[in-house]
């Protein structure tokens, strides 16, 4: 029997993956908030880079609790309104049920873990410049891989169902070492989110000047060693990550992080997960991570005085 | 026989140091760029909390050719204009000449002696709040102290007396071991112009919040151990200097440090000798200061950036 999807969070990342299931033929129940009038009405259009699609029938909701349970939940929210999930959740779970947390950072899944200490939860790292252009709209700028680990499933065969499931939709998704996975993610979300904010700029000029490159460059080893002493041998990630990853970042489409396009808008930033937490496991581990520490700072400053 | 002055860069700092020395009856000889027809007709009004004066005749030159020879020149350029001092120096030496030079950071002094290998140096710290807001005037708002040390005197009568010229002209003047008064300088300078500019943003705001306000403390903190280190036990500054330093600039009046006024007028700002030299000094003596260099590098990408 085939798996039952929920999307929270039907944005950016929820409309993208969401609508991808949905376009294969998957059953996917959507949450909407402002758009739901127009997306009831008009459905979901993903403009992307690779092939534009429209779904005209769209199973959406304005709450969960006129959702019907279901076997895997989509949480696509922002790290900032994870508070909200205690409420939301609920209506959809039945005692399989998967919740799979597709956001940045470092101990969501811990945090929801608390909240609901028998759900099976698994974590999600998106790959993707994409962004909600307008009601129901998509735009799918670049890549869209999704790397998936389980953090607390009792039935990994569901975890692969799921891969499976978004393979066969066109999503390049694979299963990885969760805590390995978002701490990897961070090598690239630490340096550009936050100094795209503090110095008010883009990716690709924080990368033409000489002493940002080397600054990218400084706070993507202080993550790495963060992660390899925080992992305890468990996992390793290769300094030459760095330069792969401001390498990768070359040749991407000009692009403002999800924090700078949060910033930008004044809403609010995903400093603890993305920051705070990652600060908090390596310093747990004995790792000092000086200047993501300073960056975070920065940050916290910004956000109250923009 | 009294001493002669000059005054290279008659603006918020020379123009008050000067200004001072003139009214109380010594002579000076001020170097004037574009303020050089206003001043020679009007004069030099200086507006100071500690009482308003104006100078109705002033020696004042358009070229240093112009001048006579000086016992002491004070320099109060911008550092980022020391390579005009090959050129602009020479016609005021004679060979007991001394020349102070009033600017922040460290090396300044250094530079200068491989240029005049037998010039007789000293260094001056400025503890000042003015502004130049006019031609030939200078608003001064707060403090005015100036801590003064030898770099290569043979005669230190010379510095002594330059001490008791600015006493007597109501300049709270002081001789101090001036490698520790030109890092003691940063401990304030490093924090609050690096972050002025790079947060956009004033002194008073950034102690407003937690995280700004353990930033600062944080790079204070880096300051005074790079100092110690690099002064290798020949001075010590106590830790606690840091929340001396927090504590002054609460009471003070609110100003935008000088690199931040520099960055808002688009002109270059001092990176090398208050962020760069001091880090290559501490880094010699086996002390990595990271984030004061994290500092340095968002600076120099937001020079490039404006």
């Amino acid at each position: 029997m085939s798996l039952r999807y929920a999307v929270i969070g039907t944005g950016a990342i929820g409309g993208y993956y969401g609508g991808k299931l949905a376009r294969a033929g998957r059953e996917v129940h959507f949450l909407l908030y402002s758009d739901y009038d127009y997306v009831k009405e008009h459905g979901l259009q993903v403009h992307s880079v690779k092939g534009d699609f429209h779904l005209s029938q769209v199973h959406a909701y304005r709450s969960t609790a006129e959702m019907p349970p279901c076997d895997v939940v989509l949480v696509c929210l922002k790290s900032t309104s994870n508070e909200l999930l205690k409420d939301l959740l609920p209506p959809l779970l039945h005692p399989g049920t998967l919740v799979l947390m597709i956001q940045n950072g470092l101990g969501v899944e811990a945090d929801l873990q608390t909240v609901f200490p028998d759900l099976q939860i698994a974590g999600g790292l998106a790959f993707i410049c994409s962004a909600k252009t307008g009601p129901g709209e998509i735009f799918h700028l670049d890549y869209g891989g999704l790397n998936i680990g389980s953090y607390s499933c009792r039935d990994v065969i569901v975890l692969e169902e799921v891969v499976a499931d978004l393979n066969a939709s066109g999503v390049d998704a694979r299963l990885l070492d969760l805590e390995q996975a978002r701490w990897m993610k961070l090598v690239w979300n630490v340096p550009y989110n936050g100094l795209t904010v503090v110095l008010h700029t883009t990716p690709d000029r924080l990368m033409n000047h000489p002493a940002s490159e080397a600054l990218l460059k400084d706070l993507m080893l202080e993550v790495i060693r963060g992660a390899n002493q925080s992992g305890g041998g468990r996992f390793t990630i290769d300094e030459s990550y760095a330069d792969k990853m401001l390498e990768m970042t070359r040749t991407m489409t000009p692009y403002s992080p999800s924090m700078k396009l949060d910033y930008d808008h004044h809403r609010p930033l995903e400093i603890h997960y993305i920051y705070t937490r990652p600060i908090q496991e390596a310093a747990k581990a004995g790792y000092e991570m000086k200047n993501v520490r300073m960056l975070e700072q920065q940050l916290r400053f910004r956000q109250a005085n923009y």
